[in-house]
């Protein structure tokens, strides 16, 4: 046990929802007035997060969307719209509050936490967390993307910001991303862990036309078939195929999950962490939140391996945590009429 | 002109959106630090909100979701789950702050705006809207629900609320309703405007079983053929198997949408409000907003028949507005992010 890493005490430490607390909300759901079961997934979310917190009427007000920034070797065969120089310009975007999970972030009240995890620059900025495991990812169209070491490093740097995160207050989390190119090794992942075809699960990104979207394919055979990464292993998908900032992801996600907070999972490149960190620990699943359906190839699928529906049918596909950050004011809604609405005792009214 | 009424002349007012405020905002979202259509329907969101307030910038932080009341004389057949005597309970609950849809507009801060329109109980209450056109209608399943003129009153009451709540400065509206037996109608009326059958679009409302449904979707099919509404008039579906609270939602929309406003559109029952909306004057269905997708069958096929698709996939079935006011955030999420975020120029972002 001694000789254990912190990733894997993390995920040892992951428990089982709270089944007690899970029944007192589905209890006081149905004293509400309304007929059973009418709010629907609302429902469903209060007592998902009665069984997270152990809690009636957890307090969810602090909030925060971890930003996980990282580079991309890939990006080197030109499987982005956008060159790789528009990661550190978007992640000093995000520091200077431009980009639209600022916005959306400011519009319901959380916090954007901005960390360079492997940007392929140098940046400096009073509030940007920098735990470079590198300064990017190698090729994986050519070899693994990066050591089975940094891919478990980048893991942990994830598992201390949602601890250090928790400790400051915050119980509501969602998962955000930038890093040009992510959506390769996100592919290359999903094909990995899941069996799937990379022709199912290869879409157009932040935007590319047919002819790249053609050499993506490619890059992602020949990146699985370089490195051929072992399914059952999620450690040696992701150091094969995968990206810091998703490693980062699924130490937030991990992280979140042994501390008992609901951690609300983002988009396509989102999705393929919480995969990840349902095979490293499948009790994480439970404190997964769905957000949005994105407009990529192959985050329907994604969803459906994880067991997520999603909630929002907004065709994004941004990234940055936009679509999850978005569902927070859902997520705390779930809460407050769980706790705020009369009964039909107090309000009078007939039952059925 | 002259011998018009009130909603005939309001229904003329109603103009096509302002198609040079549309592509100033298309411009405008061309220029923000993001893959061009990359936030997916926000983006069509933010194009329709300044088309139809003429505004790039439109101050949407008043809002209201009006929640028209009335009875049902079909409820005689025993088409509903709960009582008759529920519906003035519940707009009690309304008034007192304890219904779903009051804790969901504190949430978002908007305000729950009650009117009687046709409960059949006299109630009394310093918030309460008392514009009774009668204290519910007589039960279509042996003839018309409400005279024509009826019909007409109860819309321009709706047009009277939406014209009072915009000169009080309110500017975002969604759509409510309470009425125990209120599927019924609802359905009839979508089987009427559309031609369907009334198995397709006959749901479970609050939670009937099947005994019930079958009873209901006979009733619906007795009403259509004891009234023969006239798909091309729909004032005479209204008047014919319709309710005071849908009729007073129809004229909400028409007001609103004179008055270029937008109204975000419920579930089921405010959809059917909505359709005949749109039939009574088309360009009013610009000026509606989606919310969500209902569990009450016939729901999608309405909303296609409106051109409406679904933002949130809840699996609710309460009514009330609650699916409109969940939806609020995101209407206005669209408009900020349109107005706060960088554009490429300002942050330093480079392009495709």
């Amino acid at each position: 046990m001694e000789n254990e890493s912190l990733w894997e005490r993390t995920a040892a430490r992951i428990g089982g929802l709270d089944e007690a607390a899970m029944a007192k909300a589905e209890h006081k759901l149905d004293r509400l007035t309304k007929p059973p079961g009418s709010l629907g997934r609302l429902e469903e979310l209060a007592r998902q997060l009665a069984g997270i917190t152990g809690e009636l009427k957890p307090d969810l007000s602090n909030k925060a969307v971890v930003v996980m920034a990282g580079d991309h070797g890939v990006c080197a065969e030109g499987v982005s719209a956008f060159p790789a120089a528009v990661t550190p310009q978007m992640v000093l975007n995000f520091l200077n509050g431009g980009a639209a999970v600022n916005v959306l972030a400011r519009h319901v009240g959380a916090d954007v936490v901005c960390v360079d995890i492997g940007v392929n620059a140098e940046l400096n900025h009073p509030e940007l967390l920098v735990r470079k495991v590198r300064p990017g990812t190698d090729n994986i169209a050519v070899g693994p993307a990066m050591s089975r070491d940094e891919a478990a490093r980048a893991i942990e740097v994830g598992i201390r910001i949602a601890d250090e995160l928790a400790e400051r207050g915050y119980r509501l989390f969602a998962t955000g991303e930038m890093g040009i190119g992510n959506t390769t090794p996100s592919s290359a992942m999903l094909a990995a862990l899941t069996g799937a075809e990379a022709a199912d699960v290869v879409g157009r990104g932040t935007g590319i036309g047919d002819e790249a979207l053609s050499k993506k394919r490619d890059v992602i055979r020949r990146a699985l078939d370089v490195n051929r990464p072992d399914a059952n292993d999620p450690l040696d998908v992701l150091a094969k195929v995968g990206g810091f900032e998703i490693a980062g992801l699924v130490g937030v996600i991990l992280g979140a999950a042994a501390r008992r907070c609901p951690v609300v999972v983002d988009g396509f490149i989102s999705s393929v962490a919480a995969l990840a960190a349902a095979r490293i620990a499948p009790l994480a699943a439970g404190y997964m939140l769905p957000s949005h359906l994105s407009q990529e190839l192959g985050h329907r699928l994604l969803l459906e391996h994880i067991g997520l529906r999603p909630i929002l049918q907004m065709d994004m596909r941004l990234g940055e945590g936009t679509g999850a950050v978005l569902t927070f004011p859902i997520v705390e809604a779930a809460v407050k009429l769980m706790n705020e609405m009369a009964t039909f005792e107090s309000a009078g009214v007939s039952e059925q």
